[in-house]
């Protein structure tokens, strides 16, 4: 039963300091990747956190973390893949589990438990079709075979696959938030829900930012038709609040490159 | 803003009859698909709910819940597609958000708020890592380039998918769900956390029972290998639950057929 324990990130590395436990982000270094939601959540909160991505040996802990032979702890079960949260005695996976998580600590959804805790499920279901759509789908453009072997052994396949993306998948998903922004129940502009700012408006800006760097002509063309100025408008209030945009323009936010959003210029042309 | 409201499932075709608020289920009629999880938590928790598999007209009541000038109502967004869970004034949508909801409403998972609501996000985990992996991967092997093309029309491209997913995916799902049941954290056998029966149970149970409609020959290999027993224990130990086996033999469990998992022998044979 017993595994090697996955080392602890340093204190030293913690990002910023306030009285809370801090949070420990497990994710591959390198790209922004499925750790981003979870950095803006952070950074937007004024966290404590530390981050493999900022640590030397960060690759390592990473691993160790999916190792085949690791079987967890007496009070977690192990992670298949990063992002990881630990946080106190909990370890946690799955980004949208994390999030979940990190909305009810941060205070950035209704609160589970009390007359409102419904509304907790619907930013969890806003923030979950974000990241199926402008995330995971995205991401499959190029690989659309299977993620155990290169872009370049399915670039065939990915052309295809980024067609019907770029022609059918993002409007659609894009055209879904503009309804839902549209709908009663977001409440006041520019938010996704109830007039509230929440995790899943973070969840949204983030995908839409990648989606931006790897489809820059297709997301270009969907703006010039006007039928998503919604979902545009969100982004821009996003990325103007006062914390995350500091983060953005700090050396904390990684670059894109060979991660989920990945710009081939053939697969943004191929719509 | 305003759309046409779609209608109420009728009480009538209520399943079974408690005096809770009853669920309704909207769902395309005709497989099993992503409703089949939700169906085999409210059949094992004996709650009330109506299914639109089982209503004349409720292909019409899914449609008209997704129809593209459906902005939601005063208190919820829309949902981009099925499942959907209505529930008294709270209308939500994804999958792994409803058994979530449910989890908390029908005991089958720790509770948020308590001392030991942590449990609530592992459970939540395990249920997005088996529908990640046995659910999403295993749909996307007959369908790797779109959803909104034919198996015929990409059957070449999942011929190198399923191959891909004989070989390593589903291995390495299989291999991370022994690895759980193995560590510390899920107590004594047969279930996935603490000991203690939980709806991410369920779901690895339906996930698999799909896959192996789907794919029967790889999953044969996999169980004669003896490395995935603790899987299988839990598959038969949720088998054999009393209203779950009742449920399983009765007309309401539906067929497996055109949806997530389909058998296409050479899909099978490919690995």
């Amino acid at each position: 039963m017993a595994s090697p324990s996955p080392p602890t990130p340093p204190s030293a590395k913690r990002v910023k300091t306030n009285k809370d436990t801090p949070y420990n982000l497990i994710y591959w270094p390198g790209i922004p990747g499925r750790g981003e939601p979870i950095r803006l959540v952070l950074e937007e909160a004024g966290a404590t956190y530390t981050d493999t991505a900022q640590m030397e040996n960060g690759m390592f802990t990473v691993t160790a973390h999916i190792a085949d032979d690791n079987t967890g702890d007496p009070s977690n079960p192990p992670a298949l893949a990063p992002p990881i949260l630990k946080h106190g005695g909990l370890v946690i996976s799955q980004l949208s589990n994390i999030l979940l998580y990190l909305g009810q600590r941060l205070h950035l959804a209704p609160r589970f438990g009390d007359g409102a805790g419904d509304g907790a499920y619907i930013v969890n279901q806003l923030a979950l079709t974000a990241l199926d759509g402008l995330s995971d789908e995205t991401h499959d453009t190029h690989h659309p075979i299977s993620v155990g072997l290169t872009y370049e052994e399915q670039s065939e396949e990915s052309l295809r696959c980024a067609k019907e993306y770029v022609a059918n998948r993002l409007p659609k998903f894009m055209g879904y938030f503009e309804r839902v922004l549209k709908g009663e129940a977001s409440g006041e502009r520019p938010w996704l829900y109830n007039g509230t700012f929440s995790y899943a408006d973070i969840v949204l800006f983030q995908c839409l930012d990648g989606v931006k760097y790897a489809f820059p002509r297709a997301v270009g063309q969907l703006k010039k038709t006007g039928d998503y100025e919604r979902v545009f408008e969100l982004y821009d209030a996003v990325k103007q609040r006062p914390r995350i945009k500091a983060y953005l323009e700090s050396h904390r936010r990684q670059k894109y490159s060979m991660g989920i959003y990945r710009h081939y210029p053939e697969l943004d042309d191929a719509g």
